[in-house]
């Protein structure tokens, strides 16, 4: 079944990207300006939330991002991105993925609206900053993750490397980082020396 | 294996209690009282994020909502309140389950810090309206959901439920609500007469 990706450049949607490249698998990119709600409004009739990703293979319709990876891992590849129930590593695979968009991404929003996307008479300096903060405090339950492994679940990498890692991606991009956690830093250069990250990149460029 | 959740009353871990409540499994449940990063600092000792839900399983140990109410799902009750790889509704499942909260609580929380929680000096009036009308936007997804069916995916009641059913309970404590979506408001009513919702909010008592 085809998948079709409706994505912008270097948005949420990369997740997605990313784990169909590790997956190698077949699909139409659907390339957006950035907001699509604005600047590509006949996505609306597409996705009336106006929000990125949209995924489409068959009857299966996702706007999830991690959501949209684990459903990738546990349907291709034989699982081999994925951790099975039982398994070791289950539980950490299951609470990286969603750690990944739900506690490290959704700050970063905050300071992406409030101090690079609105006008600068709705900028919100102490808001981004409460996020800014929020974002680097919620990095140490990363750094916990990393102190025995080179992966947050199961010793190996997985769909919640690519959850965790986007977080990272956004986080270079706002320059709020991983001074002062070389471990964090160390984990991010493994995820995007993969070939198939390089190739996500390729892909939207 | 014994579970403890170490929960606030009505925060999000009462996502994971309903779930328990569902399974009727046996718990221990420590009730702590909010913010416990504050008012119980003993606590960041067992999770030094000081975020709730904790959640202790033999090795397995969470800190997200959605994905530990997936855990049990998938791990208890032979499967019944989850959606299996390449069962119908599998995707609709996944994707409920993060929009529960990576969409639908994201916004709420900032109308909760910048409306009710923060002193006086440091409310945000403006982002408190920004999100709020970002989580009634966001609804109409759910909307869209509830046409052809009494449940977010499968058409049978799932952890997905818990996930969406949780920002349904959130938004009747901040009054940003359902008015004039007769679809949700009865959605909500099917889930908060379930029985298990019942005893978990007795539980918490």
């Amino acid at each position: 079944m085809t998948v079709t990706l409706y994505h912008c450049r270097d948005a949420r949607s990369f997740r997605v990207l990313w784990m169909l490249e590790e997956l190698e698998a077949e699909y139409r990119l659907e390339l957006l300006p950035f907001p699509p709600r604005d600047r590509a409004p006949e996505y609306l009739a597409r996705n009336p939330l106006g929000t990125i990703p949209l995924f489409l293979e068959g009857d299966a319709r996702m706007t999830e991002s991690a959501a949209i990876c684990h459903y990738l891992a546990t349907t291709r590849g034989d699982g081999c991105f994925a951790i099975a129930p039982g398994a070791p590593g289950y539980a950490a695979y299951l609470d990286a993925l969603s750690f990944g968009e739900a506690t490290l991404t959704f700050p970063q929003t905050l300071v992406l609206r409030y101090a690079m996307f609105e006008p600068e008479d709705r900028r919100q300096p102490q808001v981004a900053d409460d996020y800014r903060q929020w974002y680097l405090a919620r990095l140490r339950g990363l750094d916990a993750m990393l102190t025995s492994t080179d992966y947050v679940a199961g010793d190996r990498f997985t769909a919640a490397d690519i959850s965790v890692g986007y977080a990272l991606m956004l986080a270079e991009f706002l320059r709020i980082g991983d001074g002062g956690a070389p471990r964090i830093a160390a984990y991010w250069e493994r995820l995007r020396s993969r070939p198939a990250f390089v190739r996500a990149k390729a892909a939207q460029a």
